[in-house]
């Protein structure tokens, strides 16, 4: 089954801001961006993007589901890894284009396919008018090429 | 001045998500997605959009500039409101199309337009199969109509 979301376009301003019916704006791909972090840390571990149908899933199982845009099928996360994502809230935003997914990162607790923790693990930084990255040193928790065989 | 940023293209799969050579992936309209969070809590305050030019001026002048796509302008939050973001740090993700953007909220403390600290202020939650949205009560720093005149 496959979770009916109130239409956005039938909401006013007030309604879509401060009301009680969720409605979520897909853009015109139909892809709401989801903003995933780690139940308790707070942190970032990860940006995706939904379809109704992976929000649904979402929201019916309380495992997360995403929309491969690179591969553009449903994507339940940690399918192939084994790092599912227990969904412990959802939020929406004030204009409800987009989503903050708390989760308890299960497995190996990696949620970037990299094998680290989160896919945010290097800074930015301005060195001499350029701006380069720095490694934040998080540690691999799975080696990707074990797990994804490439 | 503008920071010129390493082009993608010219990066291998490993040199993007391994290197140090920050090379923003902006998406067809110029633009990649900013998660904005508080520095200390980590709580997600907003979810944004910035151009080269907003990049570069964010890194430049260590205060949060964004792109508007609602205004179609450079946005230097906090210019109407006052509410101007201190940068601690910024983050790049695996594949470089997406930003964490650590900031100090100056002001009353409030990123979000309606006032509130956050933008994310209602939790989704599925009752009897249609998911509707619950206030988390957070309090309002300022009265929008009076910051905003309208």
């Amino acid at each position: 089954m496959t979770i009916v979301f109130a239409d956005p376009a039938g909401l006013s301003h007030e309604q879509l801001e401060e009301g009680s019916a969720f409605s979520p704006r897909f853009d015109p791909s139909g892809l709401i961006t989801v903003v995933t972090v780690e139940h308790g840390s707070n942190d970032v571990l990860m940006l995706a993007h939904m379809n109704a149908e992976a929000l649904s899933l979402t929201l019916e199982t309380g495992i997360a589901h995403y929309w491969s845009r690179s591969r553009g099928k449903l994507w339940k996360k940690g399918e192939t890894s084994g790092e599912l994502q227990q969904v412990v809230e959802l939020r929406t935003d004030c204009d409800q284009d987009a989503l903050v997914l708390v989760v308890k990162q299960t497995g190996r607790g990696a949620a970037c396919h990299t094998g680290r923790k989160s896919c945010f693990y290097r800074t930015v930084q301005l060195v001499e008018g350029q701006a380069v990255l720095t490694d934040t040193l998080q540690p691999r928790l799975f080696d990707p090429n074990e797990v994804y065989g490439h």
